[in-house]
């Protein structure tokens, strides 16, 4: 039924590559299928304002599109002069479920930044940030570890993100564009690798939904998660 | 147990005011205790330039803080030169929720824009914006039915929205400012007066949350939102 | 003669509410009619950087208008990105009439800022703003000696504001809108407590104007301010 | 006791050299003693937008200081992205004075504006500027007619400034900078050839002022304006 | 010598990787060694205000680096909300050169917008946008003629660009970013295939240099620019 | 054939005023025939952030054109919110090309900003500003000088600009307005008075050029800027 004959709960085909760019302390190219987004994590000395002299660290994201990731060119919000509503929404949605891997205080007065760049878009693009960000952060956590930028590991666990929808009245995971577009519903969970709730954002896109639905797509979301989880284990171990 | 002495399904005293400014064709001052946002809805000609020529409206809305809404006072953002993006992320969640009301078909080529500003905040701003924005539209689609602006009714039916968290580990309805900013976890739920879902939106703010956490909250909210429409009907009928 | 009826020197019923809001240190919803302004003084330490190490403080204002606070909407700044030139004259008058009241050496490195927001618009929303904002700065300075903030009293004394302009011909005093929009001048006129001039803007709007005409409306400008500081007066007794 | 040696009612040496740039309708430099502004009058077909289809014309004005006009170097507004309260002040002041000089709807759907940009101040850049900008708006007026642009002549009359102002107790008139940044009251008297007033703005920089003091500054700005007047028309023939 | 162990006149190993993207029309990533660009030609129906209703096309370029494409994380333009001024200049440089490949007229009112994005920078990240550049215009060109957007073939010929530089005294070309770095004069160059120059731009960065070291860089660069070519048409062919 | 009359080589009468205004350290009134560019040089204390410390000044440069200094009136940068492309690129060469007079480190902790403010534009407004610019330069050094600001001498030597062009297939040089817009090719070269390259730009315009036409041009500016640098020396001993 899916344009993509996939089964309801089968997500795209998912690849991490590390190193993927040569200066940043994590880079990592992820992809879920056609969904192909660059994050990239840069560790900074020293905190923003508002936490100096507090002894912690912080954790932030960007987001940004390319101007042709898309099926038409949009604006290069560079050239606009701001940044976008939704652009914002999703680097404010990924810099939250970054900070939730990561106690702040065994940072020191440091700052990660990840910039996640999507290169190619079909849907999905903040989940697969969040998948590949996580990684990139970890990369960076080992980074400053071996540098002996920190004492104590900060890391406190990993997270993963996935789309849920409603599409022509069934739950199915990990929508891609021509669902994403035709949904009556869409959710993004984010998750830890212990099973809990980091966010949970679902919108009706067409239609009010219940709480029946909303139950099927949560269901959905677990397991894709938790495979999601394995598949950047894997990508860290390799 | 907690601050306000309320027990942890009980909502704030609310108060809706219709008519609270002149010019507005929907104009309603709503608290929500201590908080109180003034919500006006404002018909024009015309649509934005995306939907120009397909014969349907639009629903909009905009979202601000006086600078002293706060207990200190945060930057005018006129004077800063753009929207935060917590006021983005807000003014997309009110906009989408109002949508969600109305048949923009049956609007005609005409834009309702709802602003909601903030004159003073203690806790669940945007879920106050959404229950008064409600019924401000309701009155501005009255005000174009009696014009003959439109021809069939576009309403389909009203919203409201409630905050719900974890406070102290227990399951809390429409938080204020100090549970708030004590909360490990902060869902806002946006549902139709059928009882159906337009947005959940839940973010842990310390802890990841359980499923279970997740289930209580959302049962918080259906009982706090029936009460909502309830008060939102009772003021329409006044 | 006057479309409210009103005598040509008789202003406005005026009426000032104090502690309007919760947070600020000085509150204060002033009506001139149905023109209808919130002034919140807000106490903060430090002065803007140009003052720093000089040992005295600072005041200043900031004015906005709600999008329906009028007939029409108009945009949002914050969204437009850029306070208008009317919006930039206003909060500069204000705040100019503000600082005639105060000692700035007496006042500490401390910075008081008043924020005028119109929630409603009929006429006169400046020399309303004016007006309420010296109450609310009143308040504010009340709030800073009780805490010790300040050793010696910095208050000089209190401005008020009216316009006053000609209208078929006439020097009316307290132009509403439909005034305002049709007069061939308009003047704002600010002035102390004890009636001396601190601000005169006159503007021919269709034709330039005589000195007779000048001194006609000077006229009734002392006339309606000494009125405005008996009721500033009341207000601050209650 | 000036510190130029000026008595009361002297202005400083003025000078106007029309056709100063090559391109423009209308190209005055004038010159206020060491205050130098070029005012540059362009014809250009076409209305802002809120105007269009109404037959009538526009006459605006926009105003610059360049950079090292002054005794210490300001932010060049250009690259700090916006312009100043200042600015949006003068030069709107400038406009209105010079659509009171004109009849907008003789003018057809052209639109007149003039451009004053400070090469060099001392004082009274603004004064300066409506007293140059007049006569270049003269100039670009003969242009149109000449090339058969515009039918009857739009033009009603001219206009000039002057600032006057209380300097150690005493009104004097046209201060340059070691005045004004010294004195008590400063005020910008605008009027017409006909001795009529276009604008008035008076500002208590120190102390409030007494309305016998606004007389006699009223007064000295009278004199010379008519000076000024003079001044023009001499410039206007040669 | 250099730090490469590169020869003076040997260009790093260039690499050109067609349809990278899926949804450009022509879409290139282009290594010149480590300096990777992604370069993704959108064709758009309509041209520029500036140029409607002339019956000719448009071709523009924008340039963006991501912000850890570099040593160190560089702020990202679109949240800092300006081009910075060598963003422009190098856009501007790739326009112009692309323009040069390019009959407009033949074109139709069609806009071609090369997006340039630096994934990698190592040095010379405007010079190998351009050869990539040129090589997704192509792409888009053949796209557009087999849609038949196109009547008769807008290409007039092929552009490359290369860098050269004076490095410890002697001519080198493509220089990558340690000797970039440490470079006493920078010189990019933009030619045709048929041997002619589009754009020549020579900086001292240190040392001014003399007409015989420009000579020397120049004839580097022609033979670089020609190994470009080949490689261009040989990607093209592939 | 040269629309001027002038001989290939021959370039515009040109003119150098010092002291033009009274406030900035060196201000220099260029023309070259009908560009006329304003050049102030202030000198102020301290350096940029990415500077402190290292014990070295800084030598910068802004350019601007007054909005009526061309044919048509082009928009205000200051009014429209950001500098434009061209501008950028213009006061990079400016600022590019005054550096290469100075010894930074000689200079101290102390910044040199020179404004190059284009009152009437001709063709050549670059060219014109470096040249006067240096002149501004020498003069704001002397200043220091005489005021102990620096100890050793920081002035390294001179620099000026040429354009040269292809015009109806010659070489000419110092193109003005009409042969600028009708120019096949375009090059701005700048050099020391020791007859050094600074910045050699060359654009095709229409269409590409040969080396040998490059070297022709070159010619041309080698002799032309030996002209300028006469001229510069002799303003500076009057």
């Amino acid at each position: 039924m899916r344009p993509s004959g996939r089964t309801a709960q089968q997500i795209r085909p998912v690849s991490i590559t590390r190193n993927y760019t040569r200066h940043a302390e994590g880079s990592v190219l992820i992809e879920f299928g056609d969904t192909k987004v660059l994050c990239n994590a840069s560790v900074q000395e020293g905190v923003p304002r508002f936490l100096k002299g507090k002894g912690q660290g912080w954790v932030t994201a960007e987001y940004g599109m390319l101007p042709r990731a898309t099926h038409t060119r949009s604006d290069r919000e560079a050239a606009r002069g701001k940044q976008g509503g939704r652009t914002m929404e999703i680097q404010r949605l990924i810099a939250r479920s970054l900070r939730a891997m990561v106690d702040l205080g065994a940072l020191g007065e440091n700052t990660i930044t990840v910039d996640c760049d999507v290169i190619q878009a079909d849907g999905g693009t903040r989940t697969a940030s969040i998948t590949g960000a996580c990684v990139a952060l970890v990369d960076a956590i080992s980074y400053m570890r071996k540098k002996g930028l920190v004492k104590v590991n900060p890391l406190k666990g990993m997270v993963a993100a996935i789309s849920v929808g409603i599409y022509k009245g069934e739950a199915v995971a990990d929508l891609d564009y021509p669902e994403d577009s035709a949904a009556e519903t869409d959710m993004n969970v984010v998750m830890t690798d212990t099973g809990k709730i980091i966010e949970i954002q679902g919108t009706a896109e067409a239609e009010p939904f219940s709480f029946e639905e909303m139950n099927s797509m949560v269901e959905l979301a677990k397991h894709a998660i938790r495979e999601l989880n394995d598949i950047q284990k894997e990508a860290l171990i390799a």
